[in-house]
């Protein structure tokens, strides 16, 4: 962690940020907890997020996997220093969405982690699962880091 | 097609009700064209739809891809004889978005056509351009469908 | 495991006929264990599975990757049953390989599950370390199971 | 392409040693042709590189792709100047392969294009095809360049 940042009062800012997040809100889509390489988000999907036969949109779901695989970046040093402090930029080249199950009652949950950061690659994966502990989706995604020190 | 349907007048009313999707009014998703195995989709994102530093979220592209191989699906015989008339199922069991270039303004468009169509496995790819024709992403999916009478 | 075979006695006669396979001699891949839904194969790579910079060819990787998927599924009842008896089919729709790490030196081994047994569809994750056990790829698979019955 | 280089003398070093590679001739793989950004190559496959019921390997086929995307790379600027002279890397980062259909007689023909190519991050495609013209295979794989200058 970058010597500027106190962990706890970053993690506080990001959390907030979170929450005001307009994109966020239009998903229905809560942080519930982060730290440096791991996050777990939810979405509760409202009607408008759903098909006419009332299973949730795939994009609804490709958006959980990219927003907390994104999260799981936040708090690790080479976000904050590349990107914060250096003015670089984290960009996702690739994502994946393995659907295994409808996703048509209740909530899901994401729990990301990075499973690779090397200085420019990252890999990272997700898992999704139902109310019920089922599994919903299997997530992956390739990022790309770009300092400007590099 | 099934015999039963006109194609003109099913095209007529798949599009009256994608005008009228709940999902694609909420991110700006416009289905401009389509025909049996293709789809030609917009979205014009409005500011919602796009992270503080103005790109466009990776789930809002992955929405396009994922809405525009379904829209080309819908007026395959495959679809209207295996899925409305038989009561079958088509579901996305791996969906791929790969990033090449920020989206910052304008809006964008989505080339979508179903590339491989077996009797149950579906492959489909989409290439999403600027308005300036330059390449944003390129995505594929691959669908199961699955029909009653097999 | 269908009610015809004995499971040790099975196993056996699969990995007998795993060790003859000249496929896997020419690409140096011995399975080591194996179960319903697991296995765990290695390749000890010789110098003309390399590149002239003595890293193993991308594809020398791929292949320990389709080959373990494989292997995790042969002692399976879908496979047992649905395959070797009814006389369907299995085949893989989708095999993608996340490369981590060079692999410069040594053998490297291959764990293989099978996250999602769907009655069609079935999904299958794998992990190749180094032997100083870091990571080298990630490997998942989407096959399809395809049983006359059905 | 680098100054130092004239591109047939480049292009026929390059043919000469493709020839002579251990592992393409293990993988009966030859490169037919090739240019910046593109390459044609083939398999003909012989029994050893085949499944007992005829099928070719699908260990074999994302070998195929592997390559051609490479051999799509080497008559660039980009890997001339950045590999070759400047003592940079290209590295696969990942490899995806779908399979359309068996491959269960002839050879294989793999048409291979970059389809991006940033600074660091690659994009390319390919599809392979059979003796019938018949789609057997499609691939695409991003790749990370790293040069020393950057």
């Amino acid at each position: 962690m970058s010597k500027r940042h106190d962990p706890d009062e970053l993690k506080r800012k990001l959390h907030a940020f979170a929450k005001e997040a307009p994109f966020f809100q239009l998903m229905d889509l809560e942080v519930l907890d982060f730290g440096p390489r791991w996050s777990q988000c939810r979405i509760s999907p409202r009607q408008q997020l759903r098909n006419p036969n009332g299973s949730v949109h795939g994009g609804v779901i490709a958006t959980l996997i990219d927003a907390g695989i994104t999260q799981a970046m936040l708090m690790t040093d080479e976000y904050q220093v590349g990107v914060r402090e250096e003015k670089g930029f984290l960009t996702t080249v690739d994502l994946r969405i393995r659907y295994l199950r409808p996703m048509t009652a209740g909530a899901m949950t994401c729990e990301s982690k990075i499973v690779h950061l090397g200085r420019r690659i990252i890999h990272a994966s997700s898992a999704i699962q139902n109310d019920e502990g089922q599994d919903v989706a299997l997530g992956d995604a390739i990022l790309s880091l770009i300092s400007r020190s590099t």
